[in-house]
């Protein structure tokens, strides 16, 4: 822990930095996979308390980031992510105890058998080991992630964004002191010690010794970045280029409900709706409820040539908006000629992380669910929906668009593997 | 199919080749994830009785393989594994059979709740999509790997290693004969068509848009490799440093006949023992029916030094020794003085395979199977069963190593990835 919390270490000691971050971490991995679920939670409940306690301490260190940031010039959008304010970080503080009211995850069996010869076998929840976590500059990404980590047994490796370095820390110091409270390691959740963009680069390439998987938290830059480099598996999280599909079928007002919550109810979130497919047979019926929803609420519309026909208002959308995710009050719309079309469109421009069909159809809706591959389709509900909380899952560290591990939102429960016991009475193999 | 099995290509067409055979298996992908179990079913038949009529073709291409090998002076375990004969290929004929006959994994709800708002909340298997396979000169490999695959929905792209060219190839046309005969394409089981080594290469670092998982199956150099160069996710099977502990509760005759089969069965696989950790207290009770046995069959014995006070016959093991996979009639052996330090030998040299403990002490297996964090922990029984086939997982293609995504054997089950279907009524996120 001495080392993992060093002040900032030089280029040339990134290399002997991150070894120690990596060693520590292993070390750390070791006693929380065999910690109690009471020793773990009590570390969160501790770590919570921290948090409220050192409230001023961490509202300081993130007025030095806001300072930093506004004399960097960066975009409202990110100062926005990366304010704290006695509300956020009250939030925060429940989301660590929501955590901890979760089932702990590790020694669940998930699976027994017996064979014909009477070798009994379970397949047993453990934890991954060590994580690594690399986001953007959102301090309460600090907490959600390492407290999920401790949750499920692993020990993490965080290294936010330079830009919430100060935040990131004073948060940081307060699970280390929960950890320590509880009588486990602090290392069990450390920080790269330093800005410096090489750290990030020495943890994707030469920790493989030491760390078990990469989870890389934040846009499309940074992903693709992990993606490229990282010689240790990756649980990515690509962009949400999520779909609404209107099927003539629908009840109007629940479409333009439906669509309105996808695209409007926040649109900076990954399950944010971005391209709206509508049939050809529900224009008439269907679209001006819906376009007046969405201009209501002062949403752009770019259209394809169909679109434009029906209603001139709607802008002109250009082949680049089909795979554009927005991530703002903008909608591009097609009009197709039935599922097998929209089908065809999602298959075509989707990122595979969400879509949603609004239809009464069951045929359609069986079609839509059946050759779809994303990692969450819905039927008559909001795109919005994808998220670990609104599925029950607790917390998450975000939306897997990958296909290997976890697919889908990423909790506790997906940040674990498992290992086989098989209990025998003195069997040998023929 | 017809780009995938044109002859090999020079060098300077790999990259237009292997594009080629990435293209093919990402549209034959999309095909075989929809296809209904029965078709998959009578692909696997059909490519069964196509391998039992080309018997004389699949044993003439295998005596040209075994012709250039003898002449490059292989090993003769390596010839073993390369040759075929009327046996064996009638095994692999009952391999496809056994695979056809297992529960196809795709479309199974893996679980199902209702959250409070109502929403209907499924996770549903699906194949993982493209599977690269990489393995050595055994043209069983060939059979296995692509019906392990069809059967899971998925299309793979088979890079055998070059000895067993010519009767991967003559295998490899059967199963693509049984897909024709189905109605499904050709693409899905594809063969790298060529033996330049450069194409394994450009297979693991340029096709991620192509390829959704590797698994390499093979030894140490080869896994190494893959493992360096991949820029794919990689289910890795690392050496099998299996370690049997004979604990002083455990009964003498079972633990000498588990012991013997541990090791002696077959030698060669990665779940023989390679280690046998011993109490001091049972030395007296125990060793020499071990010793008696494991002599009897052959088995060199290399022990530290408190196993040679007590046995002198037993020759001296070195520090390297306890981290050697010898896959062959050797055994090294510790006296340890009780759980604690058998735990502790298997977390410093175990390679987090397979390891049994024998033992009635009920306590001293409960902390065993709770401390160590190997893929597969056996109590009272031997590491030999350490298979998929003996687990009731039917066909495997390896046991994985590694954390992430499959642990243990890896089986038809463990090829697939899953995704969520969600039924609303309408909900919009608040």
């Amino acid at each position: 822990m001495s080392t993992a919390n060093a002040p900032a270490a030089g280029g040339e000691d990134i290399a002997g930095t991150m070894q120690a971050l990596g060693r520590e971490a292993r070390a750390a991995a070791h006693a929380l996979a065999l910690a109690s679920p009471e020793r773990k939670n009590s570390a969160l409940a501790a770590a919570a308390e921290a948090i409220e306690a050192a409230m001023p301490a961490i509202l300081e260190a993130n007025r030095r980031d806001l300072a930093a940031a506004g004399n960097r010039g960066l975009s409202a959008a990110l100062l926005d992510r990366l304010r704290l304010d006695e509300q956020r970080v009250a939030a925060i503080v429940r989301g660590i105890g929501e955590i901890a009211a979760l089932d702990d995850p590790v020694g669940s069996v998930l699976a027994e058998w017996t064979r014909p010869n009477g070798l009994r076998i379970q397949r047993v929840r453990v934890p991954l080991g060590v994580i690594g976590i690399i986001y953007e500059s959102r301090p309460n990404v600090t907490a959600d992630a390492g407290a999920l980590c401790l949750k499920s047994g692993n020990a993490v490796i965080l290294r936010g964004g330079s830009e919430s370095f100060h935040s990131s820390r004073a948060i940081h110091a307060c699970l280390v002191e929960g950890l320590a409270r509880a009588g486990l390691p602090g290392t069990a959740i450390q920080m790269v010690p330093t800005t410096d963009r090489e750290a990030v680069g020495y943890l994707l390439r030469e920790m493989s010794q030491y760390v078990d998987v990469i989870v890389p938290r934040g846009g499309k830059s940074l992903i693709a970045r992990v993606q490229a480099d990282a010689r240790v598996p990756v649980i990515g999280h690509l962009e949400g280029l999520c779909h609404v599909y209107v099927h003539a079928s629908s009840d109007v007002s629940m479409a333009r409900d439906v669509v309105l919550n996808a695209k409007m109810r926040r649109t900076g979130i990954c399950g944010a709706a971005e391209t709206l497919l509508i049939d050809r047979a529900a224009l008439a019926t269907h679209w001006p409820a819906i376009a007046d929803a969405l201009r209501g609420a002062g949403c752009e519309l770019r259209g394809d040539a169909a679109m434009r026909d029906f209603d001139p208002h709607v802008l002109a959308a250009s082949e680049a908006d089909w795979s554009t995710e927005y991530l703002e009050a903008i909608l591009s719309v097609r009009v197709v000629e039935g599922v097998d079309e929209a089908i065809a469109h999602i298959n075509r421009y989707g990122s595979g992380h969400t879509e949603s069909i609004l239809a009464e159809d069951p045929a359609a809706v069986q079609r839509f669910f059946h050759d779809l591959d994303s990692a969450i389709l819905l039927h008559n509900a909001s795109t919005q929906f994808a998220d670990g909380g609104e599925f029950g899952m607790g917390a998450e560290i975000g939306i897997a668009t990958g296909r290997i591990h976890a697919r889908g939102p990423v909790g506790a429960e997906q940040l674990t593997s498992y290992k086989y016991l098989v209990h025998g009475a003195g069997q040998t193999r023929p």
